[in-house]
């Protein structure tokens, strides 16, 4: 409200009262002349006004102004352009529009000397916009305690596989430390970062950054424990650099009854680590951590995908519903119910959606991750059981179901803490239901929703 | 400017009159309190104008209101949603907005009636947004008349294969009989069209139809005489069906020394045909067409991927410039520069970048176009000798260097009529001058354009 305040001041200072004062000034005319001038001076007042708000609309709406092409700026600022372009970190914004004083002392916390409790605000949250804008506020308010006076970073493993959630966290990793202007001066596919060349080559790089120029980052994700060959990357790079801050991102503790080895092996790797910090993604997981990993810095941390921002939808929709379905072990195994004639569906898991090479293992993880987007977009709603499924969802804006996949919970325990108040998300247990609430959720949203594209494919006879 | 001028008469006629009033009848007070009256009445026109210009800034901002959730609404708005979704016909404000009176008689023609004339008002456009926007209108106004009562159409063809501009094509035409509420009642893919079950399935449809509630459209492109596969197929939809109204969606007439026998061949298919009205996509084939398709209606045309409307990047590139660089024999095959090592180049060709498969042909389309999009976001900046990929990097709002194809110039041909004005657009006539163009161009647009994603990438070392 600052630059509003100060026009209607600017207003009241100068034109308006100059005109005003010429109105008083001839008070000795006749009535007529009197009239005319104070019609002159509210006119005046009235385009002044009208002009000043404009410009006021137009500067609120570009935040940064850096372009010498007014008319493309505003393009790209009608497209949404500016999440996926403009560096910033300032969230002071969030602050200045909070009302509520409980949390505007929280958003004052610097929040590493309260690792638990940053989901206070963001669970209350209901809009996709604010919910994705506090994750992002969390993770930079977080990373710049945790980085210091460190401009560099070597991330340890980015995704390339087809599984688009590991993607998305790349990217929204990439994206993040990009808009805190920290350079990646080191990173390794998972599937490679073990080899010795690469371990070789982090070891010997490191020793060209002093002790607080560098920290090394690693990859979020939902494998911990549960899936040990994540962790035994991690372990090998954990050992190589005992002196080097490390930074765990947000992961969830995939456990089972399988899992009893793992867990002691695990308990060695991540305990009692000074130097190590560890974002655990949802409050199951930090219990976990809690209880196994003593002596190291546990933080409770939003998904690191968030770091995406807002995604707009490229094209129109050819279904009603896209049914992401995982079909891996992590599936509850619940039953598919069956359709009404009168409802489009795509049911499939996004592992074989197949995307393109790019020249370095980087672009691969970027062009999996947009083509997670594009497998979505492809609903006007979506029901999902996958993580994933949910997050990128949210970050589109797209209307969805969850469900949650018991006896894990990975789901339900990451939406308490981050986007349990979303309006736009319903969450189930079975198909069932899952059905029942896109069929709500499809009615509740007819209106805004855009329709499906190709709607005439369907009266097309099948041949 | 309506709501504009409806709401400036409403704050004359009633609140600042009735302010400016009271404070008329209190002149015989003392001055301070007249002074009071009058900072009021100046105060309560200074609210009520911002707030009703509030209003008509939101209202401007959100043409079609269809939505319960506003919230939502303002969302989809922000990120340009109405562009694949709301659906309108009416162009009137184009009207409204233009101000050269020769423009404004062009804008009140029925184009059937002026066939070779239509290009007048695109080629002095210079926005991309307005470019794309005289297309669609130029194509409704168009279809129109031509389709009359029809509220049906048979789609013959659509594109499924990776040349990413035909299924771009597709989807533009999909999208605007959509917009004109037109159902499509019969489509084949192109490799299928003339398989008998096809065609067999076409003419026993046909039937259900009257003379007036019925017409055939047939798939745009570049494949007219050159390419006799095609030619083949419409041959066979245009002897099958000769009472019916056939409109051949813009085409480009590929014709070179070797095409002789084709041509003789396309005279015979397209001559003489009162039910037939081509569309060509560019003066040099309507030229070849007026010399050799007697006693068919001709019309020039804009290409029908402009239907899809403007799209959004989803993803920061990868690359300074991504050069879609055709390798088939339409290629003029001019030679690379030597790329400076500050510059990151992605250079090659779209047909091997690779589309998922849908449940259905038509949504094969749909994602191939998408994949289109999503090969050119990749750039910060576009170089190409694809017709297509000029017209996608116009609806991305992406600036680009074209290379005319010589000597076919198919490009020049085409951007004479619909782009030549496009101000971020640049024409060359060889790899080494489209490379300084491209430069001029990041120049240019250094502070408007998004940075390329993933930087850091480029100064990991490669193993």
């Amino acid at each position: 409200y600052g630059t509003f305040e100060e026009e209607t001041m600017l207003v009241f200072n100068s034109p308006t009262l100059f005109f005003f004062l010429i109105s008083e000034n001839v008070k000795s005319k006749r009535f007529t002349r009197k009239f005319t001038f104070r019609f002159i001076c509210l006119f005046a007042t009235f385009f002044i006004t009208a002009w000043l708000f404009r410009r006021s609309t137009f500067l609120a709406a570009v935040p940064v102004s850096r372009s010498h092409d007014q008319d493309y700026d505003a393009f790209r600022e009608s497209r949404g352009l500016h999440d996926v372009d403009i560096a910033s970190t300032d969230f002071s914004h969030i602050e200045k529009a909070e009302t509520n004083p409980e949390m505007r002392d929280f958003l004052s916390w610097r929040l590493v000397d309260h690792p638990e409790d940053t989901d206070k605000r963001a669970k209350t949250l209901t809009r996709n916009e604010d919910i994705v804008e506090e994750a992002q506020r969390i993770l930079v308010n977080l990373l710049q305690d945790l980085l210091g006076k460190a401009k560099h970073v070597m991330l340890i493993e980015i995704a390339t596989y087809e599984n688009k959630g590991d993607p998305a966290i790349t990217v929204g990793e990439v994206m993040l430390l990009r808009r805190m202007n920290i350079s990646i001066v080191f990173y390794c596919k998972s599937s490679i970062c073990k080899n010795n060349t690469y371990v070789d080559k982090a070891v010997e790089l490191n020793k060209n950054y002093g002790k607080d120029e560098l920290v090394i980052v690693m990859q979020g994700g939902g494998n911990m424990v549960g899936y040990v060959y994540f962790d035994n990357i991690r372990k090998v790079y954990i050992e190589k650099f005992p002196d080097r801050k490390i930074v765990v991102f947000s992961q969830s503790i995939w456990l089972n009854k399988n899992n009893k080895a793992d867990l002691e092996y695990c308990r060695h790797v991540y305990s009692n680590r000074s130097n190590v910090v560890l974002f655990m993604r949802d409050r199951q997981s930090l219990e976990i951590a809690k209880t196994n990993f003593k002596g190291t810095t546990l933080i409770l941390a939003p998904d690191m995908a968030f770091g995406i921002g807002m995604v707009p939808r490229q094209m129109p929709p050819s279904y009603d519903i896209v049914w992401l379905k995982r079909v891996d072990y992590e599936s509850s195994r619940y039953a598919l119910p069956a359709f009404p004639s009168n409802l489009s569906v795509d049911v499939r898991d996004w592992g074989h959606w197949k995307s393109n090479d790019g020249q370095t293992d980087m672009e691969k993880s970027f062009l999996v991750a947009t083509n997670g987007f594009q497998f979505l977009q492809r609903g006007r709603i979506v029901i999902t059981d996958r993580l994933h499924g949910h997050i990128l969802s949210t970050l589109m804006n797209i209307p969805h179901v969850l469900i949650d996949n018991a006896p894990h919970l990975k789901l339900s325990s990451f939406d308490k803490s981050w986007t349990t108040s979303l309006r736009n998300t319903i969450f189930v247990t079975n198909g069932t239901l899952a059905l029942d609430a896109a069929r709500e959720l499809l009615k509740r949203y007819h209106n805004s929703l855009p329709s499906v594209g190709p709607t005439d494919m369907y009266v097309v006879p099948r041949i």
